[in-house]
């Protein structure tokens, strides 16, 4: 059907995205060396870079050309919020993890005082980097961004994940994970449409797919923390049980999991078909968040 | 001279803090309720509200008038990053502190992952507050407040503030202060001219005036710290010296660091005399930051 190929323009997006983040982090000279080189660590380690990614590609299918500023400040900006929220998370305090893909987490490395610093740190320079600059929509960035990564978003949704009395019903699960990893993954969508001036239906489609896709990946999450190698995921599978987390496939069996997941990507297709005539990246990035294997 | 008193005029506005405050806080319910209880508790803890005081008394002198919704939202925000600022410094990781103005820490009283988890929204939420409104100021208010909490200002700071080589030198303690606590009461001036549309001459009057208070406030702090009782201050006197943490007064001796202090205020005082043709708030706070006696 489609002759749009994602692998070769996740790459081309992907190694853009590294040499935005080096950009941006570079312009913090005047911060103390040991507070970059922790913000750095974390940072420019890799993995999927999914937020920005799907960030870039609606500034993308918006303007009909390659992103501008605004678009690629939003990118950034996502994944060092989402950097600063594996950081924080992996404190002793919280997951207390030693490993976050394949390296010692930032409080192996640079002891815990300097790990909570440098989340701070991401976490308030996102603000810097959204609000800076002469663009009209940089108000309206910050605001969307605070909001999708606040008390009702993805702080939020970690209060819900160790609270002690997690109820196991899909219910509680979809409104955890809706706030825990749903509303920065919908914002890094939105973000892509505010920052190139999109239409209220172009910000609305937007919200939608985001709004599925996140709890797509979420659902697929679950299901490669079940069925994936150690090797592979680059962290320990098999944790969430472990950890008596509840998870999709634990409360709605693996093949029920496998359906949710596949519908959702069938919602998010549908609310992206008025901004690809033809399917492109946002089709190819709705079928990968459920198909992807680490 | 003056017949401008400052302590009903402070009055009155604490009370308009903590109003404001409850009210932006309030706003807040559909985050998990452990979530916005861990904040209120630390941000509904009374102090001294400089920095909303601050940010309010520029809007005030600029508009020649109550301050508008932005320059209250740009008060709370201040709080909100003040409030992080002081639960993070608390944990264990950091300074390992029992108390708080008179109270049991964040984390004595909701652990540790809460801590982490309320300071984080404080934060996030702060932007959320000066991000989201019609006024055009909006994007300035936050990418200035981002500045001044960030990897350059306040979290630098506390990365100087916690290094294992620090100097005991004037250049060094100016530039930790400077970034640690000067740069955020800086940017509580410089939100009140901003988000009321003032002049590039107020925004940098503002400048001046926060500067040298933010450097007067610290090191009358360091002076309380030496002179004043633990019941005065509702927290442990004595503590910098027993933490081996260099001070004003440490490095200058008392005398000096007096002097110092005053000189400092002189210089706010002559910033803000374009901003009042009557020695008003402005005046009477920065002769405050050094006077007070907690």
């Amino acid at each position: 059907m489609s002759a749009f190929q994602l692998e070769p323009w996740l790459q081309a997006r992907g190694a853009r995205v590294e040499a935005l983040l080096a950009d941006r982090l570079g312009r913090l000279q005047a911060a103390p060396r040991r507070l970059t080189e922790a913000m750095a660590y974390s940072l420019l380690a890799g993995g999927k870079r999914l937020r920005p990614v799907l960030c870039l590609a609606f500034a993308e299918a918006v303007r009909g050309g390659p992103p501008g500023t605004a678009a690629e400040d939003s990118a950034c900006a996502l994944e060092y919020i989402h950097t600063y929220s594996l950081i924080h998370d992996d404190l002793p305090a919280m997951d207390d993890d030693d490993l976050r893909r394949g390296r010692p987490t930032n409080h192996k490395v640079f002891g815990e005082a300097m790990a909570i610093l440098a989340g701070d740190a991401l976490l308030t320079e996102a603000f810097a980097l959204v609000g800076t600059g002469p663009e009209p929509c940089r108000a309206e960035l910050a605001s969307r961004l605070a909001r999708a990564a606040g008390a009702v978003g993805m702080v939020g949704g970690q209060v819900l994940d160790i609270a002690e009395d997690r109820p196991a019903e899909e219910g509680y699960l979809t409104r955890l994970h809706r706030a825990k990893t749903g509303a920065l993954l919908q914002a890094a969508c939105t973000l892509g449409v505010v920052a190139q001036g999109g239409t209220v239906a172009q910000v609305a489609a937007a919200e939608r797919y985001g709004e599925a896709v996140g709890l797509a990946f979420q659902i697929a999450d679950d299901l490669l923390d079940v069925t994936s190698s150690s090797e592979a995921m680059g962290k320990p599978t098999g944790a969430d049980a472990a950890a008596g987390r509840h998870t999709f496939p634990a409360v709605l069996g693996l093949e029920a999991s496998r359906l949710r997941a596949r519908a959702l990507v069938e919602e998010a297709l549908a609310a992206v078909r008025p901004l690809e005539s033809v399917p492109g990246p946002l089709a190819a990035l709705a079928r990968y968040s459920v198909e992807r294997s680490t």
